[in-house]
């Protein structure tokens, strides 16, 4: 059904919806299961192309791929002929040749998975697994799946995204995914860390956190990265903290079913104090489960319909 | 069965038999098959959560849990957001929340295990495999396992335990589990490397390696850790040798069927020589074997009758 | 049927042919197929032993145990025991003891493999996936199995290995294994690159490479290793293109059906300009894709007969 998974702004709204909806499929059918596995992808193979270490995402996938049946090659750019100099189109050619189904890369560079899915170097479909500042779009499908699950259709629904929207995906993907879905979106960050341009994405921007939060349904909250920390445009973690950081009073400035999430893994007591982390409408724990049905019904509806010579061999 | 496994202290004599009674039924069940797997943990995950590189331990329980067909995740903490400055609290919340079912776990702080299990932050049952100089309890398993099947009945035994018992975790597990069969333990390793409160524990000591195993059932060489050689309180290296070492004089202490026994890797020439560990009353390599029988046991005890719902979904 | 694969040379005409054909057969079997797995080796456990990295050819025998179901344990050597100095003998005790059918060993040293097989540590079977400077077979018998596809029977054909001849484990493996089938190899090399007693293999040597091209069947374009590259007897990399690569020009020289090989990865632009590598006669992708047929065929040769007990335990 999709080919490739790059960017949260290459989703209809129907793409989008059925990825969702896929995904409350996979958790019906694995939740709370002894059993989690279903025989759906089994004789494909997933490659897990890690340009980036990231054992929280990698893992995700690599639980999703399992769970759908799939063999699971994790192939790490660190100690592989990439270090020895082998460009992006070699290692696609290799990887291609060996019959990955699915590839699912995270890269340092913007564009590298556009590069790698476009190029014709490869069948093989392509899951952006975070690609520099750029995008993350399994991440906003997870968040998005998160809040629907608890808000219902995210239509006209009030979303505070909270932070270091600079150097972002996951910010950006969101924007882009919830604005398909008819959320309205506000951006809540130091002017030094917003993008150029950001006036021309599909969603609001300000200063004020309270007067954001006020009435939101939900309060998205990116980590902060200690090492831009330490940059000229970075305010101060006390500074920070105070103005950007959510804690109990703010929490309270929203209704009392309103959400919080975050992509984790948190800085607690900086961009958000452990009690909002651990209250009762946080579902930062939720969006981690979330994340394997997500992964898994991208993987279903990527790699599923492809050839249909499906009979075991043998 | 069982619910975690921290210490070999927890165990019961009745604990203990089941787990050592399973492992002969998993050694059973596959020794010397071409189809080493057994069907039982279908669909469950085990995530190997080692903080600390241990490429045997690590493999030894990837095969035990392959064996019973059991997904396994390695979730290293080198490159991961644990590195990042995630808290183990967190790391936990995101295995729970990803559906593992068990977790094992490898860590240098001793306890760091027991705060996994006990902090309420997850439901996934934990074996520690190693934490600090604290405890090590499915060595201590495959050892008694071991032994039991050469001398039968480890009660009234007389095992001789020798050398960095200070620092060691395999010494401890011995120690308790030992003691809760029945065996008659004494410990030999310089004054300097005995713990504090030693006198309290569940057995003898002595500084006269020759003394101790006169008439022994079994010895058991602990690994000097090259590392530790440096410390003050360590004897030189010929020093150690010559007085804490075994070669085949003193293994002739020992009646003819006594066992020899070392946890692996061995410094052949320091603590034992080549000679003592190639020798027919070796059995260094079957602890190898026997450690995936012992750990199939465990997580088989664990895993297996947790959640009912054992339908396959789909 | 194979008991051990330690050097191409030591493959009669028969067993290479069996492993080619064989691997025509899973190649059969498995390429174009959704479900790209085969049942014949579950249950066994194929250990991958890297002392050297090599994503790659890693990945390529991963992916072959696994679309034979067989379980793959990847055990690096590093942050292994090994780094702590565990020998290779207690090294391979403890991957019999594990219970490993088949271990694929990558080591620095040249004559590991041979060792590890015949030391009488261990039954299980030995596949050499490059020692030292010595050997790499199953490299050898994908570039057979490529040149055989395209070309028929190899005997009498006339095939051209260039560049490091004196560090390549691939030129070695495949002047051995060509001769068995029959084929007339000719090694091009700078004098100081070829290996002292080059003139007792079976095989030609010049200096001139246009000369050597002209009417060959194939062309194999040896990696240039870059750390080589400060070496005394090493040329400059652009005497070393100039006289030793292959571009356009060189590539008319030889029959419009000629192929063009290269174990990757490539420096492009070094030993071979892009053009020639992505020119319609480059088998270069292939060779990737028919290393994993390969390598399934040795799997299959070495492990599906051994031990008749074959019946799933349980």
């Amino acid at each position: 059904m999709i080919r490739h998974l790059l960017s949260a702004g290459d989703l209809s709204r129907d793409d989008a919806t059925l990825v969702l909806d896929t995904a409350d499929e996979m958790a019906r059918l694995t939740e709370g299961r002894a059993v989690k596995k279903l025989p759906t992808l089994r004789g494909r193979t997933v490659v897990n192309l890690f340009f980036e270490d990231s054992t929280r995402t990698r893992t995700s996938f690599e639980l999703a791929a399992k769970r759908l049946s799939a063999d699971v090659i994790n192939f790490s750019a660190k100690g592989s002929s990439l270090s020895k100099g082998e460009s992006l189109k070699d290692t696609a050619l290799t990887l291609e040749a060996m019959g990955a189904d699915g590839v699912v890369v995270r890269h340092s560079s913007s564009g590298a998975p556009y590069r790698l899915a476009t190029s014709g170097w490869i069948n093989a479909c392509v899951v952006n697994a975070g690609d520099g500042t750029h995008e993350h779009p399994t991440q906003a499908l997870l968040d998005a799946f998160t809040m629907r699950r608890h808000l219902g259709d995210l239509a006209g629904k009030r979303i505070v995204i909270v932070g270091d929207v600079l150097h972002s995906r996951v910010a950006r993907s969101n924007v882009l995914l919830l604005a398909t879905l008819g959320a309205d979106v506000t951006l809540v960050a130091p002017p030094t860390l917003l993008p150029n341009g950001v006036e021309r994405w599909p969603c609001a921007t300000s200063y004020d956190l309270d007067d954001a939060l006020t009435g939101a349904d939900a309060a998205m909250m990116l980590r902060v990265q200690n090492e831009r920390m330490n940059d000229a445009f970075f305010p101060s973690a006390r500074e920070y903290s105070r103005r950007y950081g959510l804690d109990a009073r703010r929490q309270a400035l929203m209704p009392p079913e309103a959400l919080v999430l975050h992509p984790g893994p948190m800085n607690r007591g900086m961009e958000i104090t452990a009690e909002v982390a651990d209250s009762a409408r946080s579902v930062i724990v939720e969006q981690v489960t979330n994340g394997v049905y997500v992964r898994m019904a991208v993987l279903y509806l990527m790699l599923a319909g492809t050839n249909t010579t499906t009979e075991e061999a043998a």
